[in-house]
Parts: C-alpha cells; sequence; structure tokens
C-alpha cells in the first residue's frame, strides 16, 4: 500500500503501472500479480485502504463537548496545509484521496466505496449536530442536511487545495469555521 | 474536442487513448498526430477549450441588479442535476471539468490553467460582492475572500455531485444560496 502511495504521487493515476509500482519495492512485476489481478485492482485496493485510513484519522473520541467535537473534526482535515507550495505528508494522503475520488466519475466501484465513505462522515457530523442541539448549544438545525454541506465544503476546500497554485487555503479553513460558529453555535447566532 | 469529450465521457483519463479519440471521429490515428504531440498534449487542449466555455457560459451581463447576478451565477453551474442518476448534457460538462481539474495534482499545465481560471471566476464574484456593498444591499464583507469562499463551495458541490452515488445536489445548492442570502443579503442578515 504504501508503494502504491509513493508511485501514486510520482506519476498520478494516469500514468501509474504495475511495473512503477513494483519499482518502488524492488519487486519484479509478478510478484504483484500473484496478489492483485490488474492495476485497477491494486488502486481500488488502495483506494479502499486509504479510505479506511481516513475514517480512522477522524474518528472522534466523544468528548461530550459538541462545538469542540465539531472544530476537531474540520481541523483533522484542514490543520495542514494542502496546497501545491506546501505539501505535508498529511496533505499528501488528502490529494490521493482527491485524485482517487475523480475515479468514482467512471468507475462504480470507487463511487460505491465513496458514497459508503460521505455516508459515514455525514452520520459522524449529524450525531454531533444532533448532541449540540439536545444540549441547547447548537441552533436548531437539521443535523444531517447541515452535516451534508459542511462536508461538500469541506471537499470543495481540499479540492482547491490539491490542484490550485496559491490556494487560499487557510483562509478558507477560517471561513468554514466561522460559518460553523454563525450558524450553528449558539452563542455567535445573535448578530448586529 | 467535441470528439475529445465523448471518448472522455465514456473511457475516463486514465482509459483514454488517441486510437479511442480518433476511432469517435472516424479518423485515423495519424491525423490527429497531425495535430496534437500525444494524449496529453490533446487533452491539455481540451481542457483549456472546456474551460474557456465555461468561463464564457458564466459570464454576468451586468444588471446593475448585485443579488440577482450572484444567484444567477450560482444557478449557472448547479440548476441543473450532476448527479449519476440524472446527468444532464451540462452535468457532463461539468463531470469532464472536475476530471481532469484532478490532473492538475500531478500536471503543472493543468494547474497553471486552473489556478488562472479560478482566479477570473473569483475575480467575477468579487465584482458583484462590491457593487452590492456599495449599493448598500450586501453586507460589508472582504469581497475577494467571501468570493473564493464561495467558489470553494461551489467546487465542493459539484465534485460530490459527479463521484457519489444519490448525492443530495439540490439541497447542497439550495443550502449555499441560504448561505449566500444569511450572509450578504442585507435583509436576511437581522435573525432572530
Amino acid at each position: 500500500m504504501y508503494a502504491t502511495f509513493s508511485a501514486l504521487k510520482k506519476y498520478g493515476y494516469a500514468e501509474l503501472s504495475i511495473q512503477r509500482i513494483a519499482s518502488e519495492l524492488n519487486f519484479s512485476k509478478s510478484t504483484l500479480y500473484h496478489h492483485f489481478s490488474d492495476k485497477d485492482d491494486l488502486l481500488l485496493s488502495f483506494f479502499n485502504f486509504l479510505l479506511d485510513e481516513l475514517e480512522q484519522f477522524c474518528k472522534s473520541s466523544s468528548t461530550n463537548e459538541p462545538k469542540k467535537e465539531l472544530l476537531d473534526f474540520v481541523d483533522v482535515l484542514l490543520d495542514e496545509g494542502i496546497t501545491q507550495k506546501e505539501q505535508s505528508a498529511k496533505g499528501e494522503i488528502l490529494a490521493a484521496y482527491i485524485e482517487l475520488r475523480s475515479q468514482a466519475i467512471h468507475d462504480t466501484k470507487y463511487r460505491e466505496r465513496i458514497t459508503r465513505t460521505d455516508k459515514r462522515f455525514v452520520k459522524q457530523i449529524a450525531v454531533i449536530i444532533d448532541a449540540g442541539i439536545d444540549k441547547g448549544v447548537f441552533q436548531p438545525v437539521e443535523p444531517e442536511e447541515t452535516a451534508e454541506f459542511i462536508l461538500a465544503i469541506l471537499n470543495g476546500i481540499l479540492m482547491q487545495g490539491s490542484t490550485r497554485k496559491r490556494a487560499p487555503f487557510q483562509q478558507l479553513r477560517q471561513n468554514l469555521i466561522e460559518y460553523i460558529q454563525t450558524e450553528l453555535f449558539v452563542e455567535s447566532a445573535t448578530r448586529s
């Protein structure tokens, strides 16, 4: 999986080959063909691995503090840069996520997997929002609908950050945090 | 360009070849090689063509009505479905945009071009916001910053819509419109 990640970073999906992944490991191609039927099979396994890790990574430890939990969820994904200039380790993983996600446009298997991951993230965010409403610290919004919107914004920020020069990554992160505070948090809701 | 679009829809970027594009036209490969040095050259030309069209398409006729202009900009991109289930002609164009945009993760030429298009869209949205502030119908936000955030949300909605099963496309569009009304429009700004 690490060799696939490394080759993907270097060459991109379209230019990737079993040969190039095998080279990362100093393996022969036939060793890889022993485990995966073809490039698509290997890449889909990697996509599954990547999303499992991402889901694990974003799991919140229930802190009974919905405000903190929601901001933490955003920060797990956006705390480091994912711009072409400053590509952190996490930024590289998120860029691989964006690149492989776009395979879902043509590949049903990718589409089914990403649909499942999106659903889990939406549920996770919605549970936090629901808890916040129960505790009276969040506005009474529709949890799932708001969760979907927050996820779409997160994806948009990650997509722009990984595909554009000088994307204002930190500013967009700040905009999302302000949106959450204004739209959801009870104290921030009364504005002049 | 149309043949490239058609082949891209059928096969996706990674599986695309000069042969497959030539087949769409009943041309020989050599005819295409006469005009383009390779697949990447042809696809980049198509990406340039696509973004030119998209920019043209989103150009607003200055109506002196900033509110209407801003909502029109959103609707030009989001009025039709771009979910895997209901793929309109515009939806197919936008899915091609998302797919080719992800090439920018590895290809500087794509990155430079998409950076230029993003900048133009940000400027176009910022000009509308600026006019709205001048006329007193928009809150005094920072125009360019807000424009960047709106563009990121638009991209996130398009990205989710083209890669996921049953993405709540129309609901996300409504969320974005509500965000714009709440955050920017002067009447909607005083909430209980």
